[in-house]
């Protein structure tokens, strides 16, 4: 038996196997899922695990280590959750967003920091030893809201999509404040006199550390599009360089002390629409796949080590110090969301309700980051009590918030998550205003969220689709995209129902030659489009499609000076009139 | 900048990315890979790199580390070769295959030691103090033919199926004996006598080691299997466990020093059907897209690392012994296959031709498994002269075997791969008389291949089905599962040329009824299955499948004590007649 050699490859497998079996445990059964978040069953199987270990050998069980955390665990669950960001709700609401994730982190820390400060004061309880810079640094940790403990319960709960992103967004940007703040205090705990030049650099450091993080992340990720336009040959190793780029981006930024989380965000945000349009299908299966899986893994093992680190003795178990934290943790996320929501307000059409403003600041929860935080501290006679507080603080904040947020959702009747997709005739709306409205800043002169939008669309289309995409025609018009989506998905269930090649023909939607009546735009544009509940919807909304996409791709470059109109692929035409003539006959 | 906190996974990433890069570089220029192995210009890019590390820093560049070449770039190539193994063709020669493997590789092992062994008494050469000990220790590691090396030119030269899984299949089950072998020989160099006992240990062991290996494999597969009939309801973690399983059957083989590539090999064929059935299509996709390109990625490190650890001092260069041992490589091999072949061609009707005995001999490219097994010699004072032998010996097959092997095989005229898939008519045809000779074997009381393969199949369909499929219900006829398959190719196909819902129906093909005319017959079974040259015949052989495929399915279970013929599923029966009727009007 040689298990040395084997050893480190084969505990990792080991590891992620208990993690993977006890996902499946859970799905089993049904009912426990839907009571309890997973990352609370989670976090139970790692203290019952640590309890076996701490049993069996007598000593505390390993704890997770913060720099596997950071390097191995964080950017698979950052980067699903960059790559499959929704990116519209996230950038109308980057504002916000923003204001909570900086200002609103800025708050939290300080009024921790010196609320804790202000408890050591009390002789009675024994604390007088924490300075006010620890309090600070302890605070820098445990202010910030973390996005694993988020994304585990939000995707549960399915708020609406705005409250959702606000909420998450801000999970992710806090990063760069967190790092800051936590890095100066931490120097500063060091340092035998802080001068007021340190202090400036600081707060200058906030936009090197944030923007300098979405500079990587951006430049990283259109290396990767660009990457991708040659990969024609070789499509088996395509999704690597989603990968592989997405984690350079990560550890670049890490190595120069920039935020490496708004690095791998900015980079998935950046590659995608490209990448998407130059991989194989295939690729792009694999790609999106594989994110889930090794994200859900990620997630999976961080809970599961929580659990397991802790059980144990590196704790020092002040009880009135932990209780404080937990409630100045409330306390100051409240008042911060209040205040801030109340600025905010003022500034927007569309406001964010009160109900919406107590499930964020409900929604507050505290995990994985900030525990490898307090292990990265450097030693102290103190670190122990900020371990024992910090777990606690994430343990009620999991279990106790976790568990009572879905029946508080429930209860305050907050607005849900749109079940079905938007129609055909929203999208073409939305899209119509989108237009309207940028015209409008324009002509006004105010340059607005949608002036910019316009630009930026624009600088894409002339410039960055021409260097990075492959097949850079004219761009397909999205409905034009969804209809080819929407087309294989019906193709696909067609064969598996065996009906391939015999389409029910209604005769009553039919509508000859290239006119097509009013009420069937109407049908098409009252039709859901994805999951719609009448399959037989769906098939009459094809049927109208097919015929108007010869339409569609007719209404392409109108007059060129090189093409006389018409003479552009003439096979094709003629192979789509020959089809239509055919159905028609 | 703080590189050492990044330091492991970032250099793990830019090599990756490196090798990456180079593999879209070569396939830009299409005309390099058809004249010049991509593993030959791997090596080539590898040798300028460790020339540019040699002469940066004065040092030889740092050789490829065996473990890591064992534990993490070897298993992802075994695996994908096993998964991928065809099945028939391994199975049909596993007795030419393990005579090669096992006999051949002895043969080679004690061949080139003991003629070394007399190059050594040459005075002129200054060999004498290197031991017959060591020199059939040599012969161990420098006589098994590579996979990973046999692969790479293979993959390329497109020989036919059964050259192919005769040199592809000695390479992987020779892990065995060269485990048995150089553990054997090590061992032996280090001890101060050795019994007769120790020497009929070493002959029991091989048989330890290669069933070891096949029985933790297989166990491991099944488990896989099994595992994989619980995971319905979280689709997104299917595909590691077949990645799961497969390392672990591989680390605990390693483990108990059993043959890991024999483990991962039996895991990956043990648990394919099973897995494939279970897991859902997009899994299967990850699946496969991903041992592609893991085991791309892991093979073109290899190769780099090969050229890089070339260059540098660790070489002695005593050339007489370094030529003989490519000499002796050579004739031990060629003899090797020429006396073996003999015996094989006299028990088989289908003979290998000198052709294939020629390509078989030629064939034997060592690779980087004995790279890494030379350095893990125990250090002496002749270890230099070793590495370098294996290093020319390895860079003699790659290079000049390896190039000159495409145009052998153009100038032989050796019968090249078929292009075309089996059409319907030959399947039924293999697979009838698959069932006769099976049924001759079992009146005639000979218990041959055909026999214990239908004893196999009754087995699996009786008990293992049951255990480790989901949906158990009666196992789908293979012609019905291709029938689906090809319909939701077509299905993409049509949809992606706008015509679904349109096909065309071609009278003169259609016959109506479920009665089908001789004629349709003919053509069925005269089109080719998959890349068809005709899509109209494609089309024609679809429709008539479609036709049947109603009384396939009918004649399921004629009788049961249960049910009344006829009397399950009355609604798809329904909905079957409905469509046909449908369509008939």
């Amino acid at each position: 038996l040689d298990y040395q050699h084997v050893q480190v490859p084969f505990e990792i497998t080991l590891w992620i196997m208990l993690a993977s079996l006890a996902k499946i445990g859970f799905h089993l059964y049904n009912k426990l899922p839907s009571v309890v978040p997973e990352s609370c069953l989670l976090i139970f199987v790692g203290l019952i695990m640590g309890g076996i270990i701490y049993g069996l050998n007598d000593r505390s069980p390993p704890v997770m280590d913060s720099d596997i955390f950071f390097l191995y665990l964080l950017p698979p669950i950052v980067l699903d959750a960059g790559y499959f960001m929704p990116s519209r709700p996230f950038f109308e609401n980057i504002g916000t967003i923003l204001l909570y994730a900086v200002v609103g982190t800025i708050w939290n820390v300080f009024g921790i920091g010196f609320s804790l400060y202000g408890i050591c004061q009390v002789k009675a309880f024994r604390l007088q030893d924490v300075s006010l810079l620890h309090n600070l640094l302890f605070g820098s940790l445990i202010a910030a809201v973390d996005p694993v403990a988020v994304l585990a319960v939000f995707e549960e709960i399915h708020v609406n999509e705005k409250l959702h992103i606000l909420v998450f967004g801000e999970s992710l940007l806090n990063d760069a404040v967190t790092v800051v703040l936590y890095k100066l205090f931490r120097s500063f705990c060091e340092m035998p006199t802080i001068k007021s030049v340190d202090v400036f650099a600081g707060v200058g450091k906030f936009f090197v550390v944030g923007l300098g993080g979405v500079l990587v992340g951006l430049s990283f990720g259109f290396t990767a599009a660009f990457t991708t336009r040659f990969t024609k040959d070789i499509r088996v190793i395509e999704p690597l360089f989603v990968f592989l780029y997405s984690y350079l981006s990560y550890l670049t930024a890490e190595m120069f002390h920039l935020s490496g989380i708004v690095a791998i965000i900015s980079c998935a945000m950046g590659m995608k629409r490209y990448v998407e349009a130059n991989i194989s299908l295939k690729s792009h299966t694999t790609v999106k796949y594989f994110m889930k899986m090794w994200s859900s893994v990620s997630d999976t093992l961080i809970f599961i080590f929580l659990g397991v680190s802790t059980i144990g003795e590196n704790h020092e178990w002040n009880w009135p110090y932990i209780c404080f934290t937990v409630i100045f943790c409330l306390i100051w996320r409240a008042l911060g969301v209040l205040v801030l929501t109340f600025f905010v307000n003022r500034f927007h059409v569309n406001t964010i309700t009160s109900k919406d403003q107590f499930i964020i600041a409900y929604g507050g929860l505290r995990g994985a980051i900030c525990f490898s935080l307090v292990f990265l501290l450097p030693d102290f006679h103190r670190k122990k009590l900020f371990i024992a507080a910090t777990t606690v603080v994430i343990l009620f904040t999991v279990f106790v918030q976790g568990m009572t947020i879905r029946p508080l959702v429930d209860l305050l009747a907050v607005k849900r998550k749109r079940e079905s997709a938007p129609t055909v005739g929203e999208q073409i709306h939305i899209r119509f205003l989108d237009h309207l409205l940028a015209g409008i800043e324009d002509i006004s002169g105010h340059w607005g969220q949608y002036y910019w939008k316009d630009k930026l669309e624009y600088f894409n289309s002339k410039y960055l689709q021409k260097i990075l995409l492959r097949e850079y025609d004219q761009p397909k018009s999205s409905i034009v995209l969804l209809y080819e989506k929407l087309e294989r998905k019906h193709a696909i269930e067609l064969a598996q129902a065996g009906q391939l090649g015999h389409s029910p023909a209604q005769p009553s939607f039919l509508c000859s030659g290239f006119l097509c009546s009013s009420s069937d735009r109407t049908v098409l544009a009252d039709q859901k489009l994805e999951d719609a509940p009448n399959p037989d919807a769906l098939d009459n909304m094809q049927e109208i499609l097919a015929r108007h996409l010869y339409r569609i791709r007719r209404t392409g470059p109108a007059y060129n000076r090189h093409t006389l109109p018409g003479d552009s692929e003439p096979s094709e035409r003629a192979k789509e009139i020959l089809i239509l003539r055919h159905t028609n006959r």
